[in-house]
């Protein structure tokens, strides 16, 4: 084992100790009741070029983190802490969850995270997922990316395609295939000492990228560079929770939580350092100011919220049913500027030099912590709340 | 006149006849009803630490820009382009507008604009406002600084302390008192092309320092200095709406709207320089990049909004209606991301060391431009929506 892997565990290790001292009290308790409750709906909401009518498809998710609509508009529900993929057939829930998911280890952000299926689903069926891998004890856990074979009521087949570094550091993952057919996959990196994510040879904070069996694409900016992991394809993220490949550039974006504020999109770039924990827009946790960006050697955001707004799905919106939302950008988000119970959605508009226009706040009467959010076949806008009655929610254009 | 005058009022001319292109239209034109009518209220809010209850005091003020909350609990309302200052007296508005304001040059943000008293209006009855003096032909104006005593019907002995330069520029201006008996006067500089704001020279895009006289403090951070008028505080901003005085430290704040985001609060410290508009947190009205401000030279801002706020109005809540909210700052907004039809307030709390712990957006279901926010001898905070029908609005809180 190398050197830095060594590292990585002890730091795990001590990581750990002090999760366990700041969570640890809360993950033995229920839950106190939801504060804003989802009531039944459906709403309508004047946005400022759209008139909208929110419903509820499904609910009752333990905290899921994703939503996989397939071709056929039947949806996948994973809940992030049980593990469980749930089904939505036919605008119905299958009281079953899939079988064949292998254990995750539930805890914090970690467990199972993001669902995708492979550009020729309809043909081999193949769905992809990043989870948290149980390790030794189960206390300890590694980002990993498998597949397996969708065959309706569950996955067979499945394998591991790539499986990190060992820790207990408990972040989430989004994946996504570019079209050419290769994976992108963003991990986790919120440890600041070490600065983890500013090391190319762990699998912390990072956008990886593989070819759709796992293996590494050889034009991969790292491949036979010392000090490297092959698979790194970006480094210097915290926890980036939102992925979306441009519909027509076919570039990547993703969505990043700073600390104190600071959220921001960033377009991915082979080989670019993107700051994390060293430099960003925000402030640390403990609200010490962080060193500015803004200097050789590390990217710079797109654009970003200050307040933040821990950002949570991403998509450029591509349907006809929202004509004002065309290739806009829509992320999710959990909450803003600290407060709980707020979240909602955040739409962006760009000219064709990727310059933004505006930005717009959309459903924060909601009062739910947006998760994830899809666009479907049918070109309605569908959102996942992570509560603890999580739902479905779709979004339609109203008269 | 100096070369710099000169320069500044052929400057103007340019303006001018740019504004007349792009505004004149909307100018003889019936406004259009607003999209997000003022119902009649009294409405409840959940926020985040306070359930509260907001209602009208008094409404039908056209487009106002400043609220004034005399000792005795009764309001004034400046309202921008008529002039007028309205009083609500013991709760009702008088019909008859205060007799003996000055004529001013009521166009976009210039008009009649902040009102104030003096630390000793108990015994001497001074009222101050800043107001867009007309100049010539009534097309050009100067921003002005003036006092008069207010006899509870009307002004009387009316004098101008201060007039800057001649302009078309159509900019606000907010004033404020420091405990040490000397004003504040914040002066809008949006122009670019030069950039006059950058210029020490004229009175554009500053904070202006005055005892209450209208006469220069001496120890004024540029007093003796070639090039620089002695009012000049501090140099490089763009519009600041917003202008408080720290209740403890005395430290003077403002708030400014960027371009396209990047709106701020600032310390203002002497001589110093606030970059724009050269350097900025968000991008040009054309959504062109800015020149990011970390520079030696540059004051950086205390915090930044990203998408952009359209501040307005500014306080530090001292009283103990709202325990939670002691101390923090409260802003008001025009609008988010450039999307009307939004606004609402912010509430930025704060540590000991002045770094932001956290950030609440609230009654942006008001769908109400924010254009001045006060708090009463009553520990309520009031509000001034700046509307065709604007309002004062009552926040208290509820049960």
């Amino acid at each position: 084992m190398s050197s830095a892997r060594n590292l990585v565990k002890r730091v795990a290790v001590i990581t750990a100790i002090i999760l366990a001292s700041v969570v640890g009290s809360a993950q033995n308790q229920t839950p106190p009741p939801a504060r804003f409750p989802l009531s039944t709906g459906p709403w309508t909401f004047a946005t400022a070029q759209q008139k909208i009518a929110v419903s509820v498809v499904a609910r009752g998710f333990a905290n899921p983190f994703s939503l996989l609509i397939l071709p056929d508009g039947d949806m996948l529900v994973g809940e992030r802490g049980s593990g469980k993929i749930r089904a939505i057939r036919k605008g119905v829930l299958d009281p079953k969850p899939l079988t064949g998911v292998p254990a995750v280890r539930g805890f914090f952000h970690a467990g199972l995270l993001d669902l995708a299926v492979h550009p020729k689903f309809a043909d081999n069926k193949l769905l992809y997922f990043a989870y948290s891998k149980p390790v030794g004890d189960g206390n300890n856990f590694a980002i990993a990316l498998a597949r397996g074979r969708y065959d309706g009521d569950g996955l067979s087949r499945v394998q591991d395609l790539y499986v990190g570094d060992t820790s207990t550091q408990a972040g989430g993952s989004r994946i996504a295939f570019a079209a050419d057919g290769t994976l992108y996959m963003t991990t986790s990196g919120t440890l600041i000492s070490p600065p983890v994510a500013q090391d190319g040879n762990n699998s912390f904070g990072k956008v990886l990228h593989f070819r759709d069996d796992g293996t590494i694409p050889p034009d991969n900016p790292f491949v036979g560079r010392a000090g490297y992991r092959p698979e790194v394809f970006s480094l210097g993220h915290r926890d980036h929770y939102g992925l979306a490949i441009h519909p027509t550039s076919g570039a990547v974006f993703d969505a990043e939580l700073g600390p104190l504020g600071g959220d921001k999109i960033n377009i991915i770039l082979p080989g670019r350092n993107y700051g994390w924990p060293l430099y960003g827009y925000g402030r640390q946790n403990d609200s010490t100011p962080m060193e500015h960006p803004y200097r050789d050697g590390i990217e710079p955001a797109l654009i970003i919220w200050q307040p933040g707004i821990t950002p949570s799905g991403l998509i450029f919106y591509t349907g006809n049913r929202f004509p004002a939302w065309k290739d806009n950008l829509i992320v999710g988000s959990i909450q803003r500027g600290r407060i709980a119970g707020t979240g909602g959605i955040e739409r962006v508009v760009f000219n064709d030099k990727m310059w933004e226009l505006r930005r717009e706040t959309m459903l924060t009467d909601l009062h739910q912590r947006v998760r994830d959010i899809r666009q479907g076949p049918d070109g309605l806008i569908y959102l996942l709340t992570d509560e603890a009655d999580g739902a479905v929610l779709k979004i339609e254009p109203a008269p």
